[in-house]
């Protein structure tokens, strides 16, 4: 933020060169008397809640985004074991709700915010424990890295937890965790609690300390009801604003991805760019984005692929499903291997290289900036 | 925030007896052993930029919405001195760009945002003054409490300003001001600096520092082609996410309330509840708000009205055009006339009582509420 | 349709040097005994109520439209005097509704439709006398080219009818008419009779035999309510079906045209093409058409202007509302003046010349030819 | 279509006591002389291409729809025959196009109309025949009952045609059809045919004499990028007015409808009534009908349900793939089964009784319908 001390136009477009006060062409210094005058007017700025724009144009109107929110890395071989002795230390149980522990991004404060408008957390169960349920306004999902042998449930559909599945509790659903087995589980939540804070929309609402229904299908009814292939039920024909699909399994996923680049092989358009497959999972019901200010997407890289530069209005985490490469943001350069958590801020310069195969998946807040037309791309070597 | 140092569970949903840490019914005090290992834990989180959801999670997600915003009056017969002095001081010009003074909610740590997402500020140009060309990605607009004499010229179009006017400059349009007279003008400017700002979408452009069309028609081109009811330009077919009228002139605001007024009293519905008229503003190309941020309404209270009290998930910003009555805000009561501005934050009570006939300007954040489906209204006495 | 009697193939695509049969290079024609039993299976498959394609194909599936629709032109001079003795002879009343009398494309067989989809007639109203109330699901308005006195009553809502008014009663509205004076008047009617008859879905219902609401106010509710530019009321945010103006004033529609010719002479970008201000009736609430299956438009040439040569999916009826000019539809060729009416059936080049200013009230059937995705636009001297 | 030589008033709404003329209480019958003047007006009328309201109402706006169209049933059992004689006399190939066979409504004067906005046929290709590719503006698709061993290829992506698959060539798509096998094949095909004639819409244009790509794939690339649940590649974010999808599979359409009925046993909503499964069939990229005037759907029956008795704007056909039952349809009633096709006209009440589980096909022309704003819907017991 300016120095509300410092003369009038610090603060204002610093990359240009400024005139001062709220401008003006080339005036002249204030005498001590103006000065007095203005200090005097500034301090009653303050005293009546008022700010110039003057001295802070520079700061909140930047000529292209210039995010808090910086690139960063987190490693899985170091939030595993975290979340490990939390495990062992800390209870699960109504009040805390979950064993989450957020990725805080270092440009925001201190906050537990992933990137300004998103909340990327490990989560944590061990062998038969059970997370209780609740519902809230923010919309959450789960996406799976490696383990198995947790069902989520969500609104009493009992929803199978396994390594590549995506799943879904869209806002106000009501949804608890249990464990089956005797060993641990850790998987990644994807929440858009900043968001949601930020705008002053949270409602929050306690469920049942054990979950309403502890059987364990192989797919959720929400599943065997809707994700048939261009088949819609006909007692679901009302639009919904999330996908009704509880669970987006990974053979559909890892299918899709093969489909398109052996379409792509045959010589067909199928992919984003050459030796980039991607798909993004939406609901059914539109065909748009899975929740409203969520959008969740994967990637498969060829082994060599390196992917144009990109820069995008909005912000991005990626975890590394599989494979190695590496990653540059902006000014960084990360190495990135299973599991591996990565933030793309607003506006920030991306590439990917592939060593192997990598597959990643990843999820952003644009839906927010489409909805309310902030939306830019650029990709290096084309025009806008 | 909660703090982080003390036990787990700190910081959880407070308003219900917890249990400690995650949770968990009724578990046993930590041993000195075990608290050594929690704080070695929590160091260890903090290092690894990692923050757990059960210290934070009853700040986080509130059972309803708890704003730091706050409800607060400016009294325009305090602004209006304040924006005179500036406009002697501090001369107004290329780099500082507008001679505005924000109304700085006190809830929002300092920041020049009146609530959240809003942005509203006093805007004062002085007799023969220009305030140069820019455009940026922040959507804004204009409303005339007082005063004539300014034309603001938007995309080349010069568009009159007088009492009652609401005029638009969406995103990305160039814009600037010029006074034609010898005396002084202040307005409100009302953009989404700080949802811009905080979503990271912010574009900005300088353009000429004289306005590029300074004649001073009546009506703006844009209203001779738009401002015709149920009529739209066989050149103009495509649907544009902003409204393309650059002037909403008080003659029609005027007499669309006073004839739901004359409806009401004629026995047919007309209002939105009894001895209250209110429009909204529209993009006539869908119907919808005129902007993609920023819904804009305005309101006529009969003598001795009293609205129902109501609770919105979003936030307000009123400004009072003509007449004296009473605004009730959550725990505040204020006494209000012309020009004074008042805050509605999310979810806060909200009623108002005219003395005499009561004219109110409003805008808020509600279409990025509605699009991002975390709109909820409660009236009092109604059931949601 | 294609003689079924004759050898398989007739029928077929006869722009093309074609095969016989369904086709195949150049078969051998078929032996005495072939045709025997060819001429058995068709008289098989008429006895089984089936028909083949390949004798239909060329009828059914032309290259481009064929409509039987005709261009067609009606002289106000000889419809009136019509309508005159129809008031002297036939009463109005509750059975056959509404004295109007439907302009029979002479290419449709005999049946009171105009184009394929859409009913155009004369109604006539005698001093003092009244058409009854009742509704349906067909939608209509009328246009009125000369005279006043009467109002329609719109589901209880009384609107004026003068010269120059587009007024809408859609579909499922109870209307009647009344008229207020000792002379008669006359104006055209337009509705989808047509259409509705061909799709089986018309729904009929009486009402009264008085029109229920018999003041004559200036303005309808409806207008009060709605015809203010930009402006909603907050009382009716639902979105609509079809438009909630019951009238569409001549002051604003004139106002209009002219303006867009004046914003043409100052050198902005105003009118479809030089010369050539238009104006499309909208729905308020979504910014399109006035009802599901009818488009409305108004169109003024300067004079000497000729308009390009366009042909269009969808078929229209235009009645000239002032001026005088030439018509070029097809292979005709009318010369027009005040009151005209004719037809331009789909795919028909169509090309306006003005001798005077020519104003032309324009409705038309794209509304259903676009939202089935049909639409196809040719301009002579573009590439489509 | 009334008779125009009798008195004014037949025509009239003879479901109701009507007055003479154009209505009017009680009018005395017309004296010779006024009889004199009326036939001279009506001569006039029809010399002038004009024809009143009053002598069209009944027939024109009947109070519920009254369909030209009859329920009717074809037997499979009948058709294939037909078709195989066709097979054996009638060549295909370039100009008759097609060797198709349609119903033809034995209500609708002759025109190879099943319903008045549909075609449906039986369509033959004999072992290694190959029916040209060509493209037009009627949206198509195809269904097989029985057999395999052709291929259609889509704008040059071939699809396999196997028994239970839904095939799709929407408008303006090449396609044509190869037949790889010594055994004829034969499968039905639906158009919207009528509707494109009626509305004068009909584009169309020949393409290669064979197919573009006689590969034999077993799965198309429409179906490899498309046909994954809940995932859109990201090479394809532009929503398409008609389905990207070639194919729909029997094995999903028969897994999806098992479901429902496993899901109904459980105790959990997701048949459309008790023992009745149903799906649509849709476009993936936005959750509608699979093209713009077609909707399809697929039902499931168990053995002995019973199906509510509805009323539904609209029409329909469907064909038996599986079982046996009766379908009630109007004033008939039908013993269908395997391969059976029959009409459902607008509004006429419809029930279905399954014997054996019984599997039907059904398409409509309920887009139109909708789009336009027509649905209505009677379920018997129900209030609409």
């Amino acid at each position: 933020m300016a120095d509300r001390s410092a003369a009038p136009g610090t603060g204002g477009h610093d990359d240009h060169d400024l005139p001062r006060g709220a401008g003006a062409a080339t005036p002249p210094p204030p005498t001590p008397e103006e000065q007095k005058q203005l200090d005097q007017l500034y301090a009653d700025f303050e005293a009546g809640h008022m700010i110039p724009l003057w001295t802070e144009i520079g700061d909140l109107m930047p000529p292209e985004p210039r995010p808090a929110a910086q690139p960063h890395l987190w490693r899985w071989k170091d939030l595993l074991p975290l979340a490990e002795r939390a495990g062992d230390l800390v209870p699960v149980g109504r009040g805390g709700e979950r064993r989450a522990i957020s990725l805080a991004n270092p440009g925001l404060g201190g906050r537990p915010y992933t990137t300004p408008t998103l909340w990327c957390a490990i989560q944590y169960l061990g062998g038969h424990e059970v997370a209780p349920e609740h519902r809230h306004s923010q919309n959450a999902f789960r996406f799976v890295v490696e383990g198995e042998g947790v069902w989520t449930v969500v609104n009493g559909d009992p929803v199978r937890m396994s390594r590549g599945d995506f799943l879904l509790t869209p806002g106000w659903n009501f949804h608890g965790h249990h464990n089956e087995t005797d060993r641990p589980m850790a998987w990644i939540d994807g929440l858009d609690i900043p968001f949601v804070h930020y705008t002053d929309t949270s409602f929050f609402e306690f469920g049942t300390d054990r979950v309403t229904d502890d059987s364990t299908p192989d797919l959720s009814r929400s599943e065997r009801l809707w994700a048939n292939p261009g088949l819609r039920p006909l007692s679901g024909l009302r639009t919904t604003v999330s996908s009704p699909i509880g669970a987006y399994r990974w053979e559909h996923t890892d299918r899709a991805l093969a489909e398109q680049l052996r379409i792509e092989d045959e010589g067909y358009p199928a992919t984003v760019e050459q030796g980039h497959a991607a798909v993004r999972y939406v609901n059914p019901t539109d065909g748009g984005d899975v929740m409203p200010t969520i959008r969740a997407q994967f990637h498969r890289l060829r082994p060599g692929t390196q992917t144009r530069t990109v820069r995008e209005v909005g912000s991005s985490v990626y975890q590394v499903f599989e494979g190695r490469g590496h990653a540059h943001v902006g000014d960084r350069s990360y190495e990135v291997e299973k599991g591996d958590l990565f933030v793309v801020p607003s506006w920030a310069p991306f590439t990917l290289q592939a060593e192997s195969q990598l597959d990643l998946f990843q999820f952003g807040d644009h839906p927010v900036i489409e909805k309310l037309n902030f939306q830019r791309v650029h990709v290096e070597g084309e025009t806008e």
